[in-house]
């Protein structure tokens, strides 16, 4: 299954600001990428480092007046896809420690305060059962609902409200995860389907790899439903979605328009 | 100058419980250790992970009844000291990919909301100065006053409580700091004159280093005052108390005492 | 049924402090008071005043030192004691004035955020028996658990952990009757058998009053199940836990200790 | 000095709603009442209740389809006028028991937590002075930036983010007096030069009475800065804005459109 991917989008910024960008289609092992183009703006300058977890570039921008992005993939999808459900949990203790920091409370998701709740509503089931049962939880009482929450609503709050975009939805399957002990982290990527179309977010859960005694990966989890794991193209991972906006502007900055378009090739 | 630290610990779990640990002087070239010692009750297992930026070890721990720590090192410091007045600011697109994560907010250290404070209180200076001057501020403006804060106050509890422990001022620290675009830190550490005595914890500023031209580098900042970076004994660092709590429990535990011993041998 | 109360407590202040006080069984008609007795410390200024929609007193008193408050009763309690399944809600139109308030927010009881949920879980139940079900709900879901919540817990955080003490489940339950139109209020109060024995509290809520063509009365709910509306004696109401408080201090106090005792007497 | 007003505003529903309308220029002794003009879509149920404190009345109205409201007066403002900064603060125990409530803290404005803010940084003056102080302060520090607050903002929000609307600045105001000991208002309400023109809020604080010994009456203050109290024309007070929004819609509705209009006539 190949994915193509173009993405534009525009803003401005009245004085020099600085401005972080994460947009493109990752290159990591899990997917193959083709006619890769980033086109921008003039900037003073600009600087690509290293994004978390080494998945993606981050890159700085300075923006004096309007700044436009124009980015187009073809990725072809090689990621492990295997069922969740027979998958187990792994110790605590054999987590190795790049999973560690996915246990903790973060800004967006703060899994020890779920800890009865998980308890009490998933405590029958374990590892891919557990993380199956969480996400048919959430699809099941959240109501997708465009314009619901802002940019600052956490996992809690959406808990409450029980509704939300995509964020939202991975924000509450992070923090429900973590909150039984299994690292999880927030995704960033395109994926078709999404409706409407945007850039989307899921998660991803670390859970024992039945190919490496002892061993975990990390696996997909899309409580919306509207992606299939075989068809993601991740951008970037963070602890929730304080890590991997697609624009963090450092000052002032007014967002003009933007269109997403994720379609299948093949 | 050389630091010894001697901490003792006791807590207990009725049912066999994950904890996560993290207490030792952390291995790293800013502070050379001597004495090392750690030793801890028995468990079926035991496993050491690297912390978080590869800064000191956490420990996996499976407990069942009551369990002891005790825990001795001497530690050198190293480490580069310098006045934080004069050192610039890194422009943002010069921040290693490293640094870029402790722009963002974290459970604990939202810097967003307070980026109009942060402006109209500090706008005229920058860099060292800058950070000075809201260690300065946070000094004058806080009562340090244990029992104040819980597990939970964030830094904008403590910002309007105008009270807390260690923890929280570092957390208000570390808040400023990113709402003005410089990378904080938080570091849990030893230090001697800490009262009451115990872990104590403080903030670090990626600003340039003088000695690099382009790069740099991470220094202490404790606006409680009561450590001199001098005689810090790092722990370990994460984005946030959430990250480097001495002590995280996956179950029920009961927490029976501590004693933390902090002097300078010489 | 009469029940036979007899409380103390005692406080301190090192300097002289305005303390608000309520803890005295109401004189109101649905509780019938005899052996009435209210001794406290000297103080240079004691004031009475008519507490919330009338139902008891307020006692403003000027502490200086230790400060001691000895209270009994026996209340014979006359109250409407009826099923409150059968009960229609009111139609929001023909609400009096008085009841209005206690459909909106307030300190700890935001119901706004619960509309989804409340509409989810018990849209198919109306009036008495959607109360029933929400208390219910709430007695099935949480965990009577002293010390897990502190006097700035929300209802809100108490849905999120799923547990608290008398207040939080009051709360609760006043949160989610108000997401439905009912007008709800706290009710600060003794009873027989709170384990452990101490002030309680209860939600009110407001339902067609059968006995009067198109009007309403209040009903005593208890999600914690302890108390029994026959056996319940009123010491005040208020939105929520911030306004009957037993012991309001404008300025720093210590509490010394405090003891309850409440009784059938036959 | 009289004041006419007039305002317009629709909604829809699309299918039966109760709606909670307060928008009408309140019938009060501080102010006499001309033109008065209230003309609404037909509603098969229309309600008036008595609102809080007896200050106006609150509009019960059932919608289906499109709602228009029309409203005119023209009021003359008798109300006492006097210097705030002589006005002594009454004692606590002289506060009469429905100033009390205005004490406690309500769903924006949760002064308990305000209480070393407020004592550090106004602690030098009393009574009238204090409040003075207290506005001069806010409109130091805050940027009046429509947009910048949703209706969830709470004063604590607003002080942190140190911007917001009318409803922020009167929640900040409110929070702080009662963080003081001072029983403060949210007061609804029309003045002319509010800009842009629209309904308004401004806090009331309950201080002494200098024509009245032992007494005390309640000020207007406006840290706005916008209105000016002799132009005041009060719709409603509450604890915070949860009580006198001029529409509390208990279903969805649509707002439509809005018109305020607020001049001087002689």
């Amino acid at each position: 299954m190949t994915i193509d991917i173009e993405t534009r989008f525009r803003f401005r910024a009245d004085n020099p600001t600085d401005v972080l960008l994460q947009f493109e289609a990752a290159r990591v092992p899990e997917q193959t990428l083709d006619n890769l183009s980033t086109t921008m703006s003039d900037s003073p300058h600009i600087a690509r480092v290293a994004a978390q977890d080494t998945i993606g570039e981050r890159l700085w921008v300075r923006v004096e007046g309007e700044f436009d992005v124009h980015h187009t993939a073809s990725a072809t999808i090689n990621r492990m896809l295997t069922e969740l459900e027979p998958l187990d949990r792994l110790d605590l203790h054999d987590l190795p420690g790049e999973a560690v920091p996915y246990l903790f409370d973060s800004r967006y998701c703060a899994g020890d305060r779920f800890q009865s709740f998980v308890s009490s509503e998933f405590g029958n089931a374990s590892g891919g059962a557990k993380v199956i049962a969480m996400r048919d939880w959430i699809a099941d009482h959240f109501a997708y609902t465009p314009g619901s929450s802002t940019p600052t609503t956490t996992a809690l709050d959406s808990f409450v409200e029980r509704q939300g975009i995509c964020r939202d939805y991975a924000h509450v399957m992070i923090t429900f995860a973590r909150a039984a002990g299994i690292p999880a982290r927030f995704v960033s990527c395109y994926a078709p389907d999404v409706t409407p179309q945007d850039f989307h977010a899921v998660a991803e859960v670390f859970l024992a790899d039945p190919s490496t005694p002892g061993g975990g990966a990390w696996y997909l989890v899309d409580a919306t439903e509207m992606a299939d794991p075989a068809e993601v193209v991740k951008i970037g991972v963070g602890r929730d979605a304080a890590d991997v906006s697609f624009l963090t502007s450092f000052g002032p900055t007014e967002f003009l328009d933007k269109t997403v378009s994720v379609t299948r090739s093949g």
